[in-house]
């Protein structure tokens, strides 16, 4: 593909969007090379190798976020990279700056007292506003295409509804209805302009049937829910282990302890709800049963930083009910980490988006702690789903490229 | 199938083979239950319900140790069970009492100086005492099949010869040659009398090219090598994941520490060595790539018995090269993982040889560090191996069924 | 010092005072050796060599529960032990029955409800009827002296009252006060008795300014407050090595999982409020300052059962601010660490009524997370307090026998 | 104390000495804060409040290295410190410059072989020439003292001699005695030069009774051996706590990864025997008994560079014999624990000279894997000989003053 493609990322200062965008630039302003650039990617594998997706020279990004800082004053602020390491790229950092986001009652409280956001109390009016943000980014930066990310902390569920049907969720934005979230928001402003949507954290967004709808009508992709990083990364790889060697697990017991603004959010037990959920539904359709004791626990510790560490225990029962238990101390980096795995998924839904894919995109399960669409939990189970996807997909584009050039050479016989 | 099956293990009264032993009789018995005797096997995998396994009600064990002690006495001494638990079957355990076990300079020092070996210093003369073993066993128990399983301690490997026809050993047998270790000649005593061989440790035997064309001219089906139990079945899986998410390993280092036997020879250098061969070369043909520092390291450790324990520091880098690290701790039994694993060896080389199968079944590398006739090293894709294996098996098998139902039905169509 | 020394443990079948019974019993009748009875115990230390302490012969356990369970029945419930093991002993932990319990609003749901609770709504009654029981005890034991332990679960704080003074407290037993809890109806019971107390638990009844004054009054020797047993010990002991190699702690993460009835109550915030304030205590007085991220975790987790394991996270600074870390688990059992020291305690006590002591021992600080009358927090310096004050009080004694003989010998002339 | 002092490093260019002049000259010109610069040292114990030690704007560094690189080169190699971090201070560095170091067939063969070393094969030839760059280090900076610190790798030990008199290791000396190692090449000349000598190594020098003849005659005082800095540390720690609270270690696995060249040197059995006797030597003297499997293993791990992680198991035996444990993961940086030791080692030294102390400072035992001179290998023990002597030489000091003013006073009555 050639041609551009906007990335509008909601919560574009946050560790997670800001270092996408600093490393992206660091790529493409050459500091960093394209073999450590490609770490951390699925979409390196094989099974995308036939696929014409498009590459981190052609994304523009934005997006919206309650600070107004430039990408370069996030960076600081974010710690991820060491400051010597943006500082060759600082003008172009400081180039990316976000919009003014909206807010409802479900965000964080520093979220809704912020300066950063787009003021009027009526949710339609902020709608509008959004729609308006999205075709002027496009049209200023000269765009056919742009995909939406919501990257921005997890929001309170209590009072969020279900909308079941898309009359119900417009009757509920003109009568400024309590159970419609910010997330609900810039979903169905994206959805109305034409942009594959993707849902990187915990909230119910993508389950809401009125914007499945939209989707479905508009013909928008969808990816979500919550993605996949480190400890539920393991859970899923360990649990499909135990359930194939018939080793019956008896207990996991999971701590993650990180010192970023996730961690702080994540905090506050209203925002963690969410999180939790999808923690904790990981194992019993992986395993197929529920009679273990499986508890998670995540807490701000503010010394880690993006650091983000996890210790596991895990307890199980081998032949004739003896128990043995295995330890986990995962080290990793929560943005680094998921930069990688944004950036997949922006090239995979902007390339569902082309072929003319709409809906939840069930086979990217492997990115997801609780991907929508289907009940595949395994780890390799879920990279199954994605690589036989691909791989077919391949063929039977191959098989029409072959029909097409058949039907070529019955045309124009003399040319061949 | 119906009918009793003949298991003689090479090594009966080490912590491995006896766990097997007390563990199926406790479950013959009625002491423990069918649920938590299935626990750890992989053979209660679904791929598996189409086809006719013998169970443990039909296998009859016996066997070859250096010490004469029947398993009642072993199971004492190696301390895996509290013998108030195996008390209510000291009458059947005593009954099982190993025969005279043959040694050659490969053996550890201990061996070669027991009292329960087989005198005599010529080779084909140990080769016909095993053979008559073999013979007598089956006749003594009314059986028509036998299935050997090595489980003895390693050898040392130095001088071990790979013999590249079944004529070249045969002279060796003749000659005394030095190159034939005592492996190898319970190995060709076996597929001599027609029993499937399985080699659970990490010997050379199935390596060597005369035994293989044994095994083939014979139609015995082969299995090996060295169970994989705990550090590397986590080495195979976690590398698989590195490998799929595209985190490039930097370094790797195990160490393990366990208190039983074969903890005591591991620790001697000589014996030690074809292990390590094993247990390093999983990770390369895994990821595809070769720069990385990868240790392990083997340390007899008194307290801990046969509860072997693992640490692994694993070291990865993931976008820009940022370094991650995740530590393991396995706490595990050796000898609890190993048994069931030994059942479902028996229970499919038994199948094996039965619907006429011969030689390396690759197919059973999920079981193996070390596989032999593949290359596949990551444990989900052996897993798939496995189970596509005999799901396509039981599928063909329909067909024939149902080929000669339908067969059936135009031979007698009156009849239908 | 010969005769019976009587035991009352409040909360009689809980895990740890039940496996405290049962374990004496087991040595007294033989079962276990004296050296595997010792293990654990500071009473070892060679700084009591020169005391007369009474000894695990002397003691007769009895004490109050909310079940009226037999140490037998707590015992099998409990499965701090194998059944097998406390078999033989069977008949003389069936004599052991606990007394009927007193609650209050601050005890959990679940005591509160309990059949085995004094009836009564007064205050007043209540501890009357503890005073008569322990009259009783001693009285049908033939005892002089008892020592009453609190073993019962942490209560709630929330509206109890730091009484100032006695006259105060004994003003609110009369109005049936909801600022008093059970735990100091027993405390106040055992002083009107004149027994020595320990209180093993993070309640606040030690602090209780009426209480005190009751023991300074009575003449009796209290300790507390909340046994340190593995984690805060562990805490104590780091904590002071980085002070003294003037390593800076930037952070501290402790996670404790713990499957017994401790668990479960501090599981429920309200009664895990005061073992938490204990357990965040500890660092700040012993490295002089509180610049660092302090946070501990108890989760009830029901696979360990009485198992209690810990994982601690330590991040310092060292030379020229760089960071490194530490992590601990720890694999302890609840009970098997606190029972020893709690007959310590009760010999100590004992021991320390006896020389006319009263009021807190401070001196006993190494026993406690949260030692009273001290603000001694380092393990070592606590054991040195411990060690200091033995080893002068046998100097002093011997001074003094010392002297007395030689006054014996001037009053005496000629016998000498 | 004014003037300056001379420091000079045997081993000037390896990761631990030159991190040592790096951080200090960091410090002298202003990049790192004071408060910084003393984290991780001994002599900021209050103990020492009272006594004049020399700073490190007093200290002037040079010595011995098998290569010729500055410390600007060397620190660059080592990578201790990211290069942007003393950048600032180059110039200084590259003045730092190793004199040509002396060998025996005991060092490292790359030592041996490489080309900043001494000609000429007489030993006496190599003692004169280390005299003489003493000698000339001193003039050519105009300094009084120096002290000298030995940090060169661990030597071959196989063949070094113990001489018993100084005359005997004179006579091996004229006569190129194979036991003669470079390290006492090292030792004598720094004793004849009057320069205090620190071995932070495990080598045997200090135990030579010729050179602490030497020393004694000479009136040097002697520090050594092998500096503690994190898994010996730690073990001399939990095992007081474990001699306290009397519970009975039954094993204790060590194994350690690091990846600088002291790791590298460490993997060669021949160079690491000294210090695995180190290691290994120090429970049984702290616990007093010697039942308990130890066993510690080292190993060249590349990918972790600097930073040394060691694993700890330790499995212990409560109350009733019951079997615990605890796992400790640290994750230390050697270099960056032991520069401040080797600074405190250089001021304590110095010290000792200038007030006339001489022969092994057995108080300096906290500081040392296997100290000289005291049998006391406790954490805590070790410290309080340390503050103990201190304090008390502390007011020893001050009644001498006040006797010396009184003294005066007498003398001179009128003036006060």
């Amino acid at each position: 593909m050639s041609g551009k493609v906007g990335v509008l990322i909601v919560g574009l200062n946050g560790a997670t969007a800001n270092t996408t965008v600093v490393g992206t630039i660091l790529q493409r302003e050459g500091v960093v090379s394209g073999s450590s650039f490609k770490k951390g990617m699925l979409t390196e594998d094989g099974c995308l190798a036939r696929h014409d997706l498009v590459d981190e020279a052609q994304v523009i990004f934005g997006g919206w976020d309650v600070t107004n800082a430039s990408a370069y004053e996030a960076a600081v602020r974010n710690r991820v990279f060491d400051g010597a390491c943006f500082y060759p790229i600082r003008y172009k950092l400081r180039e990316v700056k976000p919009m003014k986001a909206v807010c409802t009652s479900h965000d964080v409280n520093e979220a809704i007292t912020s300066e950063n956001t787009r003021n009027g109390a009526s949710l339609l009016h902020k709608v509008q506003g959004l729609r308006q943000d999205i075709t002027l980014f496009k049209k200023n930066n000269g765009l056919d295409e742009a995909v939406v990310v919501y990257l921005a902390s997890p929001l309170k569920m209590r009072g969020a509804r279900y909308y079941t049907s898309l009359e119900e969720f417009e009757k509920g934005l003109l009568n400024n209805d309590p159970g419609i979230t910010s997330a609900m928001l810039y979903a169905y402003a994206a959805l109305q302009e034409g942009c594959p949507f993707v849902d990187f954290t915990p909230n119910i967004t993508l389950e809401v049937p009125a914007l499945l709808e939209l989707a479905e009508s508009n013909n928008i992709p969808l990816a979500g829910r919550d993605g996949s990083t480190g400890q539920t990364l393991m859970k899923t790889l360990i649990g499909q282990m135990l359930k194939i060697r018939n080793l019956k697990l008896e207990g996991w017991y999971s701590t993650n302890i990180l010192g970023n603004n996730d961690g702080k959010v994540l905090s506050l037990s209203e925002h963690a709800e969410v999180k939790m959920r999808d923690k904790l539904s990981v194992l019993e359709p992986l395993l197929g049963y529920s009679d273990f004791h499986h508890s998670v626990n995540i807490e701000y510790y503010r010394p880690r930083g993006d650091n983000k560490e996890a210790w596991d225990n895990i307890d199980f029962l081998g032949w004739l009910d003896q128990p043995m238990s295995m330890k986990i101390n995962w080290l990793g980096r929560d943005s680094i980490l998921a930069a990688p795995l944004i950036l997949d998924l922006i090239k995979l839904l902007e390339y569902a988006h082309r072929i003319g894919e709409k809906g939840i995109q069930s086979h990217l399960a492997v990115f997801f702690k609780n991907p929508l669409g289907t009940k595949v939990r395994g780890f390799f189970d879920q990279y199954k789903l994605f690589s036989d996807y691909y791989t077919s997909l391949a063929s039977k584009k191959e098989k029409q490229t072959d029909n097409v050039a058949v039907a070529a050479q019955a045309a124009f016989p003399k040319y061949h």
